[in-house]
């Protein structure tokens, strides 16, 4: 199946992070998730080198076309077109989406980091087709500035394209930034640190399918 | 100009190192060095930010093409693309230059480095426009194995492409690598760190084009 065949479901969004864990486990446990409920996968790897980066989303891509989940890489357009991946998502550190938009293929995904309402309308101006929203709760991951509900509600309401809630978001909390109207949750630790991916996909994955059933309900 | 539109000439390619200087000081060292005889500059940032490398892309990409210098970028294929750099250049742990050729513009130049005759005779059939090999001497930027006299001879006998001798090259050893068959010579230190990169340019310079003459006369 060529990139860009199914249509990118972002309810349920994980953002891999290596640990310790070796290649073979790192992969069963993001395939394992994926059985659990996870609609889009995100490689996102900072330390490792161009090549070994390339062999890891060729690995990635290849489970994720299977599963007919949406693959995507952070950061790195390079790799992005090297593996054929779905999508390509960057922070506001990173190049600058209408840079992006000019040099990946047309039917590429773009996903671009925002914390303010500015940030978030520059990149659907840009051309992006979501956006990350963050951090909505503490984290672990990344020491950011929390985003609240209120600021969350204002992303959501001037900007069209889907919205993913990003920072500290697990199965007890991942309710409320549903319910404040983002489109599904980004999740890094809560995933990849848990001893069993697969219950830990599904957990949440009802979570978010529940709050966004709720919502369509009370609108 | 546009992109490609000039001969890529290696005679003296500076690799740049950030060290500790400012981006003012850094951008004036560089332009002092390609007034001085640098003939294709690359910029290679390690740990720069996307949009930091980036921008320091666009100001150098500005600088070469009016000097009419060809401008490389060093791992960062969507930086190049990006910058509409000249040239990207790969290491072999980077992105495999097979799937590069495949990703980047026709008319980008592609630089791979080798450090053995099969590296290198690879890098030549996977479309590589130059090879970068050694290190010929011992060097403070990198510690890597030492390639020989006789092994860039075996090198430049093997492939037909412009061939690069880099590590530890400097005024007093620069001759060398070119009576063994280089086109040129790769720098870091031995500009970036002068105390008067134009001056060292100079020197590096007319140390080659004198060694470049000998080796055609005693054909």
């Amino acid at each position: 199946m060529e990139a860009g065949m199914f249509k990118f479901d972002p309810r349920l969004y994980l953002v891999t992070q290596r640990y310790d864990y070796s290649r073979e486990e790192f992969l069963a446990r993001v395939a394992a998730a994926i059985c659990g409920g996870v609609t889009a996968v995100q490689l996102r790897e900072k330390e490792a080198g161009g090549r070994e980066f390339y062999e890891l989303a060729l690995a990635l891509a290849k489970l994720c076309r299977e599963q007919k989940v949406s693959f995507w890489i952070n950061d790195r357009v390079d790799i992005a077109l090297a593996a054929q991946a779905d999508g390509v998502h960057v922070g506001q550190e990173d190049l600058p989406a209408t840079v992006l938009r000019r040099i990946i293929p047309k039917q590429m995904l773009l996903g671009v980091s925002a914390s303010t309402v500015d940030e978030a309308k520059a990149a659907e101006q840009a051309g992006a087709d979501c956006v990350g929203c963050g951090a909505v709760f503490a984290t672990d991951t990344k020491s950011v500035k929390l985003l609240s509900s209120q600021g969350l509600q204002a992303i959501r309401a001037a900007v069209q394209i889907p919205m993913l809630a990003i920072g500290g978001i697990k199965v007890a909390n991942a309710a409320r930034p549903i319910a404040d109207g983002a489109d599904g949750v980004a999740v890094v630790s809560a995933i990849m640190l848990a001893s069993d991916t697969y219950a830990a996909a599904k957990s949440l994955r009802q979570v978010v399918d529940a709050a966004l059933s709720e919502r369509r309900s009370t609108k």
